[in-house]
């Protein structure tokens, strides 16, 4: 990954990049990847969301959502020319929104009924965008977190499978459609599971008690048809992986194109182990 | 109820009855409320799914989901005329569905894929009026159930309550219009639920933990676009009232002329006495 072009004193590859962090490895991963490409990294580390690992030596600061003003005069004063949005982020707390006054002015604007959906970040993205920086997505900075077409273990759904998956398909796009969700779990042609604002683990936590004797259903997550790449793309790992085997599934799929994967080998490996099939499917949008 | 110009002797009200009982009180009211009309009544209970009490001083037979020939051929000997579907239905186990000959040509044609949704009871309903019965809806028999627009207690929705509604009947149309379900949460704009088939309790029961403080999520259930109303209509009482007040959510809207209320008075009391509003609705089909 590391540009080997670059030595001492080369121009950066790019813009200094802010790395707006949510929970999980993900950030981390992309610090450390965008770093080895030779850019500087600054990270925004939010309290009670960001795991701390992630900031370990490298340049942070830590805030609340709040505190949007004074989050980005800290981007201009760190000289940041481009900004990701990286990792889950569990809807805040009041208390954490206790905004200082951009914050307020911004939330005046948007107003507060659309906190906690996609129109949120969607108002953030234009607000930091508003500022002058650019806002890119996790996609454009490591191209190889995009899941491509085809099996990533040594499985592939079945004939059954794939009916399953398309009515699956079909539910979650129309759920996208609507800003509500981007997955659902479908068994032997029934829906059982719907996502909306619990998340996948939590859809999947129920399916088991919801399955019916015999051949085990699929996961589907697709991005939302409108979706701005930018923002939240569907996202899996190794843990997807596990409990969708803990709640009984044979196989997960996901949008080629419109999702991320965490780490391909460890959930090739994860799937072969557990025996479900993790495959990316062309959408037509 | 009774109609009083039936003395002894008098032709009957209307054909002879067979109620397809499942769950809960609804097939008892149906029973008691027909043959007040001076209808008879035959009642079909399913082991495991039919309250006991539902049969108690009526003419029953218990049968297994699979004895669809045994049933049938059951009420041809009873003269039944008309056949309703009232009640719930868990979703039957292998064993229930155990066919005889006749089932097992029913599923065969049908297919296994169908089983659990409302596919099923489309075609029970064609294979039962192929034998000759004439299915009817619940609201045929006892008009009174059928919901009607407006609050059904004291409170009616707020500005607010109705943007939610709004935002609700949307997503759960949405749904309905792919067989998926009939039911969802909303709070301040963000939907919180969405019912696949875990059914509205257990969607009730995970918003606790979804809800953002301030004021509470409302509950709409409407029925699918195209949905037979002689099957499955979305019903609501008291216990639903009492699981959205636990769920913390301020209200109820349901479709007018398009759901069943069982025992107005009662949710009526409930709903001022937990402070909820349950109102009809008018949705455009």
């Amino acid at each position: 990954m590391a540009d080997t072009t670059k030595g001492a004193g080369s121009p950066p590859a790019g813009p200094k990049l802010a790395i707006l962090a949510g929970g999980g490895t993900l950030p981390a991963r992309i610090a450390n990847a965008v770093r080895g490409q030779g850019r500087e990294v600054f990270i925004v580390a939010f309290d009670g969301h960001t795991d701390p690992e992630t900031v370990a030596g490298v340049p942070h600061v830590w805030s609340r959502f709040g505190a949007a003003g004074t989050i980005l005069r800290r981007l201009h004063e760190e000289g940041v020319g481009e900004v990701v949005l990286a990792g889950p982020v569990k809807r805040p707390s009041f208390t954490e929104l206790m905004p200082d006054w951009r914050t307020a002015r911004f939330l005046a604007r948007v107003g507060t009924r659309a906190l906690g959906d996609d129109g949120l970040l969607r108002a953030v993205v234009r607000e930091v965008e508003d500022d002058g920086f650019r806002v890119v997505g996790l996609h454009d900075l490591l191209k190889e977190l995009l899941t491509v077409a085809g099996p990533v273990g040594r499985l592939a759904p079945d004939a059954d499978a794939e009916r399953d998956i398309a009515r699956a398909v079909e539910v979650a796009r129309a759920l996208g459609a609507l800003d509500v969700g981007q997955g659902a779990v479908v068994q032997q042609g029934i829906v059982l599971a719907v996502e909306a604002i619990e998340g996948t683990d939590a859809m999947l936590a129920r399916c088991a008690a919801l399955a019916r004797p015999g051949t085990g259903g699929v996961l589907v997550k697709v991005k939302k048809p409108k979706q701005d790449r930018r923002i939240d793309l569907p996202t899996m790992g190794v843990t997807t992986v596990e409990k969708a085997a803990a709640a009984g599934l044979r196989g997960i799929a996901i949008e080629a194109g419109g999702s991320l994967l965490v780490d391909r080998t460890a959930v090739a490996e994860a799937a072969d182990r557990l025996g479900l099939f993790v495959v990316g499917i062309e959408i037509p949008q």
